[in-house]
């Protein structure tokens, strides 16, 4: 049986070569959901996304990186940068990297993160500030692409209302191609939503298919912008859709009467962005 | 070994108990590209999709579905016009059906279609059109919901350019969502896209990181556009970016210096039809 909490002490470098070393089953259970929420951490692959995480200071438990990368002096400067900031370091065989790599290609090196999620009362948004709010978003693709798409439009957060896949899946944290790192993330029931959404001192926007709003004649005021989204099958359902201020409905020439929720997002974000 | 040219006789019923049927196998072995290049034939899985190829008169090769549809007379309606249509029908066990599905969740009814490709010198553009070209794109996701986004967008077509991922493929129709039904489908070598796009009667678009022209200050004149994006992993190449009448950059006022493929497709085609 695992031991939950197995884990190597801070700033120290080990080498393991077999798949079954305790340190390696803790990291594989990372993959399952139960796991990462036991135990609060998460596993991002790859060096541009470890890179990522360290520039951006991000507690860090584990860097694990195969043999290979001794000859590459900037692998070996982002495993001492690593190590600097008290991660444990495991130089495992090429068969221990693929066994923790969720991905079909393995990469060089995988990081152990502390998850990290915003409180609801420390939500304090600043003039021009945006929130992005998904209801029940379901698919980790998605959701890592919205995160993404926040990120490059410079949102503020993100923020999970009711049953929702899991930010911190390897799919969505790759999907999001290291904005997971940039981009607070907040969770809350519908119930904790209604009552603090009551405090937030900006305009909220939904986007419905049945909006009054072209979402071409959005005038952003400078005021914090909560923009509400619905998920992949039922769009924003009445109770939160009754909570904004503006129903807005993308406008579509064409014969396609819904877009993915990623590209929604993107075309709202970026049109709350378009004067701003 | 499987009789590639299997078929079953148009406008006749066929009930099939075995996963080891050939025709089964036939239609199974369209989920290989080799397979659906050979036949150019794709399936299309669900009700949804085909119920939107028969109202938009695709050409049908065969129907598939399960004994379950029997109670269901908007289902059965489906069968019956694609039986006049001169679809084989065939009605099959749950089993065979599982086996003919690519989802997790089988559908109750699975399509066996024609491809159909838009040769280049058919492409004719009127006024307003909007043609999306995509070089060497290679996430069937990606290129399914570019299909969609553009169906929404009301583009005529989208053009791939080079090693591009199959349209046809499961992933990249069921990412459509039915659009791949709506929007026309190019193909050609970078060579051939070179010497056609001689011929183009309106702007060409390209997007590119380091594009001089904010998006926001496109300026359609309603000239047909061609709009011109890289793919995945490196942008624009140069002997496309050379092509561009404009080479645009999204502008992007946060922390990702980059969008998803799919995502930056959206905003740029509906930044286009903005005024359009």
């Amino acid at each position: 049986m695992r031991n939950p909490g197995e884990r190597a002490a801070p700033g120290t470098v080990r080498k393991i070569t077999s798949p079954a070393n305790p340190l390696v089953k803790s990291i594989r259970a990372l993959h399952r959901k139960k796991h990462r929420d036991d135990e609060k951490l998460f596993v991002a692959e790859g060096q541009k996304l470890v890179t990522d995480a360290i520039d951006d200071g991000w507690p860090m438990r584990t860097l694990v990186h195969g043999d290979a990368i001794a000859d590459d002096a900037q692998a070996m400067n982002v495993a001492a940068r690593a190590r600097a900031r008290g991660a444990a370091i495991l130089q495992v065989s090429d068969r221990v990297l693929a066994a923790v790599c969720r991905r079909d290609n393995p990469q060089r090196m995988v990081g152990v993160f502390e998850q990290r999620w915003t409180a609801l009362d420390a939500v304090r948004p600043a003039p021009g500030d945006i929130w992005v709010g998904l209801d029940r978003v379901r698919d980790p693709g998605n959701l890592g692409t919205i995160v993404r798409t926040a990120d490059a439009a410079g949102a503020a957060g993100v923020m999970l209302i009711g049953e929702c896949t899991d930010p911190w899946s390897s799919e969505a944290v790759r999907a999001s191609m290291g904005s997971i790192f940039h981009v607070a993330m907040a969770r809350c029931t519908t119930d904790e939503f209604i009552a603090w959404k009551a405090g937030w001192p900006g305009r909220t926007v939904g986007t419905h298919l049945e909006g009054a709003i072209d979402h071409r004649r959005l005038e952003p005021d400078g005021a914090p912008v909560l923009l509400l989204m619905g998920n992949e099958q039922q769009g924003l359902p009445d109770e939160l859709a009754a909570l904004c201020d503006d129903l807005v409905r993308i406008a579509m020439p064409g014969r396609a009467d819904s877009l993915n929720l990623a590209v929604a997002a993107g075309i709202m974000l970026f049109e709350l962005r378009r004067t701003s």
